[in-house]
């Protein structure tokens, strides 16, 4: 069953799962996609205040968002997103750590002008086994309504 | 040679480069990611409001970072980031497309409690090749000064 926007409440949380944060999955995604030496280089970064390798905060977005993803988002009728309001990396996240993610929906706002379309704000929240959190970012999605149901392809 | 702090200034501003969307790539890095319909499943995709498959919005993040690494940071002593007020994903990336990046610096600040570090507010903006801009971030990098350049390991 899909959701649309009407489906979804204020004030919901969902626990996302976790994920360990694999060292050769890290340094793959740097080389390619953040290629400082505290995410590339394991002597540099020994020197460094970090001690050792540390994730790319890039990674430990997109790693998050694969988990809102598949317990979130894939039941709803989502058209993606206008982008964040805040990304905060708080604390590092190191090969090996396990990284637990939740969801809280912040606000749901129908559209203006369209009857089609509504506006969900959600905050994303990560911690490492320690209770830390390391990642923090708020966004706003675009979701269909219940009106503009013909519109997406997986309604049934 | 290595920039530090005080080698930074307000209102500098960089062409990054470009990078052009690989479908495979896309699909790839989605997959993992973000495996939303609108980045993985080409008919789904199709059938919704972009008229195909786009780019997840975080491989547009995570592309125009490796431009920003290699063409900026790369010849700085910056030990990361707290993170970004603000990203916006303004319009899709479809693949084949070619983005071209740029980077200001917007402030620099000196810590209040550290004389080794100094904390640089910079804007990230991308655009397509019909000069629509697809992706903006204002994010804030930490650097080391030259009081704590002792601490950067490749200080040569």
């Amino acid at each position: 069953m899909v959701r649309y926007f009407e489906d979804l409440a204020e004030g919901e949380s969902h626990d996302l799962g976790s994920y360990t944060a694999d060292r050769e999955e890290l340094l793959a995604f740097a080389r390619r996609y953040d290629p400082q030496p505290i995410h590339t280089d394991p002597e540099m970064a020994a020197e460094t205040m970090y001690g050792g390798l540390i994730a790319s905060g890039w990674h430990t977005a997109g790693s998050c968002m694969a988990l809102l993803v598949e317990n979130f988002l894939a039941e709803t009728a989502t058209l993606g997103s206008f982008g964040l309001e805040e990304l905060r990396w708080r604390a590092p996240v190191y090969p090996g750590d396990t990284v637990r993610v939740a969801v809280e929906v912040i606000e749901t706002r129908a559209s203006e002008s369209r009857e089609d379309r509504g506006y969900v704000t959600n905050d994303v929240v990560a911690e490492n086994e320690a209770g830390e959190e390391v990642l923090f970012w708020r966004s706003t999605n675009i979701f269909i309504t219940e009106a503009g149901r013909d519109q997406w392809p997986r309604g049934e």
